[in-house]
């Protein structure tokens, strides 16, 4: 594993869980943690249980008890570590979004597809569709309950920068992020979007802001300059952005993503309304599908709160009796199982880096868009 | 009508409303109001829109304009007024309690039977049966939709008296209200439980309790005694009522009746638990029920929240299109519109006075096993 | 009042209504219900309660009775009726869409400053200003508990034209109804989100769709055609809307328009994002304002479900004690209750013409934008 | 540990993941997992994480590498394994309920405190305590934001019995279970009800029913036997316990432990009334706390969803940012992490056995009561 904060914490969690409660056909041995600081990293290692460390990824690719690489690092580092590792023979985990970059993009999708050839496999970390309310979701799409689809509505909301003292982060610079709110959080409810319906967006039009210019710098945060006032700097990613398009099946679809949104905290919302029902998801309630059957007697429909813990229900019945919920980690053990199912029988995982690829093609003709004052833009083939 | 606040007001807004979007049988004159205040009762009968005005509630029986006496006094007084209206030929509604007492209520049901037979019709103001998620509950019950009903869960929760400074009005003292939290609101459970599940309570065990034993008196609480010190009298009914008891049919049942759950203001919950299906009810949703169909797949079974504004609804289809909520003063319509229709038709309004003794007999039961140290309490067959 | 469907029965309710429990200054005399069809409108007005009936509503224009003309017709007659009203000294109130053009409305508009000049008021009838959880949210936007305005989502979802069978009502022809969704149900939720914000709408990006395009005609929903099969017709209106676009004091706003949202039947939802809180509305638990105060401590914050029924609460102390719910037609009271009250007093009533005027620049700033490929379109000003 | 079944699975992931996002003074060693079936406990071992097996548990007392004993077997079991660990000079978790009887479960307590004069450590598991939105509730009631309590309401429902052909497993018999709903989950709610507000049952009324008295054989309900006919056997513990009760310091409450409740699958509901405040709990939302401050102005009063995902909320800050869930095994985690810093820092850990003891008391006057015809029954002091 490369990279050990937020994402290294959630994905170790997940490599020294999934055997416990599924039978994997591989046992997951969680070889070295890698971090340019050997301290850190080797902090990091214990904590997460990892038995040894490297602060080169590159000697990942030397090593032979590696034969898997997660990359949970920022996403500009994302294309050169993946195309390394897959040449390298390694499978390869890639935290999302894939790349920061459409061509990045490509040329990992192009990397991939020579693994593949040679039974190395990809798969791009899209966590969330691995909820089991949300594989359920797909489930019901698939299983044509909600019929012709005409409606997507999707939000990802969160609050964490409202406030304008609130320091220059990373995350909130161009050069390091790519973008702000659209490529964190609004690649996640593209990619839910898609997932569930089974389709493609085809265009889109969009508008992004941001709200504050100018925060202070994350040293002057906790200090003044010698000037006695705090020194600041230009925040060069997006606060918010919204858009909407046509999926290639004819239905149409509203995006928001933002982390202005004031008291909601991690507020993914999914809403398909279909010639034949309905679902609706939060994950703020992450355990819960609202379904509505637009089959059933007039007296006695409505949307119905699918508690989703039965032995029936994707992923759930290897946990805990009905009623025992799971939580946001869960999904990453998920997408454990089902990456060691499949290399292990040889089978492609999903989503696979073109999934990753393709949802980096619709945050791009929304910046397009954006940038060309919302006009519309089509989104280019994968 | 005899008596002109808070329920007169309900009742007279029902009066003139119902035929205006129901097709009625015979069209309300809203004939005469009366009260012991002439002045106060004129002014009410011009703002309520009741075209004469009576100061003694026996005048209204002689009166050839009166076919039907709707009694919205406290209820120590019904029984007196009800059981000579009943007996000069007037049909009768009377407001819930039907009496203070089971004995005042065996008299009244005997006036009711004698009436009958001359084709007078009474009925007692249970209202809350008449909002349409209600009334769905009972057809989803009578359905079979339920099962083997198990149990039964109400509660109607309150919070107006929470500060001990709230004065000693005379719904806190015994000789005027009879009880406290038991015989207002209690009752209006224990009607909805029997209806719903169509079943009667055997028998109870009982709690109550007067947590604020001393409050001011009304007249002090806006000012102070000679001495300087607020004057203050004694509460003499309950503040909270617990109970809970078995069904006829077997299932169980608990009731909590209380004007000390602060933040619900109106919380009337009901949920039916059946070996078929479940049901939930609460009326800060009151445009809601919520329906569990045991027999679905497990995979898409949830409890459903059924918008009660379908034209396929109880009561629904004459009011608005599908969404457009109504509020607690239709169930008072509704009730008008069943007892003029049933009063045109020849037939017997329901709740009864029957029904209204029925309750009684339960109040009656709870009191007693109250005062009996919570003993088990058989309810007497009315 | 002209015309007597779905508005007229709402409207005489709430004429008949607002007097038996708020204080008017002016007593309402429903002096004469206007339809073409003398029968009909005979029977209308026995219905709803008005006391006579003319067939050419330019009589009442002559009527010395008639104070106030109440305009309950189609968009299409609206500009005519209220301009001749206006000039013969009748105050107005118009039902919403003010108009199907924005010349028409701002003919209206110069209508209403002509009158305004000797008194005479006129009134546009967005009536969901007036749900009391709407004007409670407004009252806290203004008093500044929301802080700046980041975001607004609005969203009216309904469902009653999902089955592609459903016949081609004169709703869904352009000629009479000017658009679809959009006028219909998109102009309450512009309305709203400019009332509630206190703001305006600056520009916008728009998409529409008309997903069933052709229908039976409503004659031959019935039956077939000499042929043996059904005839149909084209919809010329728009089935969903959506836009987003800026507030002129920055926010972003988020619109979605629609009849195919399979299982909502009049969602009409409202979400404001500030610097310092949040405000949520769901019209189907109108009831309630859910309240986000971000000045709060992290441990104890939380959206608050305030339920809207306190004495404290806009409109809700005329009515019932804490916690019993009002429904759809209050809106329409408290409509009238104001109108009144500012007739009395020589009040300009707000929403005015010009308000409706606003709401109409947007709506064909949307349509514009959608015609033009969802091009960023300016809202002119009024 | 001994036993390896649900509970077994569940501390497992806890030991293992306690010291993985919480920092701990000492490092948990999975030294041996205890079955009598010594194939099915090394597979056991091998999938929870264990590194050694023994098929007695006597064994484990003699081992250097324990130094604690997790008891995770059936309660017919718990006083011998306890005691004797105990007395071995092994701290010991034991899961709940503590014992089967009071007898037994007094026989601990006086092993616990003769342990603790060693520092020796004892805890019972009453996970439910520590999950981060009720050990939020208890903070508050300790914090004095609810006041005076007035009310408790608590209700544990489930519904996997209500199958008549569900068999007759161990848990529906008195001699290896103690009691059915009452004392499986009944226990929570009771220890829950006392944890959150700081008090003490001091004496309940009661009602348990047992609806279906005959359930197939376990070893019948997958085939016939000799006589063509499924064999039955008497279930001989409760399936439903209803019982009220007063607290010392005299809030009234009541409670209700059902496996009847169809569509309840593990919905443990708590709700606390007090003179300044109400707090309500749903676990089938465990990250959400609703609460209601009395002391605000009313027309912004309103109950809080309290998202207790927040750093300063109890144990969330170690795991993931705002608004990312956790679930029902995280309350084990907690458990584990306050367990090991108590043993550390030569503390007690709460709930004590004398905890466990008080709930075993209230359970057995619940029990007398309901064999008593529902008679109020004094709880023992402990």
């Amino acid at each position: 594993m490369v990279g050990y904060a937020f994402m290294g914490a959630a994905h170790s969690q997940a490599w020294r869980s999934a055997g416990r409660f599924f039978d994997l056909p591989l046992e997951p041995d969680l070889a070295v943690l890698c971090g340019r600081d050997a301290a850190a990293a080797g902090a990091a290692a214990r904590k997460l249980g990892w038995r040894s460390v490297e602060t080169d990824w590159k000697q990942l690719l030397r090593r032979d008890d590696v034969a898997l690489v997660d990359i949970c690092t920022p996403g500009d580092t994302h294309a050169e570590i993946a195309t390394a590792a897959l040449d390298a023979g390694k499978h390869v985990l890639c935290e999302k979004p894939l790349a920061n970059s459409v061509d990045e993009a490509r040329a990992m999708v192009a990397a991939a597809e020579r693994a593949r050839a040679a039974g190395v496999r990809s798969m791009v970390g899209f966590n969330y569709r691995r909820v089991p309310a949300v594989a359920l979701a797909r489930q019901l799409v698939a299983d044509g309950r909600i019929g012709q689809i005409r409606h997507v509505r999707a939000q990802y909301l969160q609050d964490w920068i409202v406030d304008p003292e609130f320091p220059l982060v990373w995350r909130l610079q161009a050069e390091k992020a790519g973008s702000g709110a659209l490529g964190d959080i609004g690649a996640h409810i593209v990619d839910l979007a898609q997932f569930v319906t089974g389709d493609r967006l085809a265009g889109v039009t969009a508008l992004t802001e941001t709200f504050i210019t100018e925060r202070p710098l994350p040293a002057a945060s906790s200090g003044l300059s010698a000037s006695g006032s705090v020194e600041r700097g230009p925040v060069t990613v997006d606060d918010a952005a919204l858009f909407f398009g046509r999926f290639a099946g004819g239905a149409l679809a509203s995006f928001e993503a933002t982390r202005f949104a004031t008291g909601r905290k991690n507020a993914i919302r999914l809403e398909v309304n279909g010639s034949a029902g309905s679902l609706a998801f939060d994950f703020e309630s992450m355990n819960e599908l609202s379904f509505y059957d637009g089959t059933e007697d007039p007296s006695t429909a409505g949307f119905r709160r699918i508690l989703v813990t039965e032995p029936t229900h994707p992923y759930a019945g290897a946990w805990w009796p009905p009623g025992h919920l799971l939580g946001y980690e869960h999904s990453f053990t998920h997408e454990i199982v089902d990456l060691v199912r499949d290399v292990a029988n040889g089978a492609d995982p999903r989503p696979s880096f073109l999934d990753g690829l393709q949802v980096q093609l619709v945050l791009d003709a929304v910046a397009r868009s954006a940038a060309a004052g919302s006009s519309w833009t089509e989104i280019e083939t994968s």
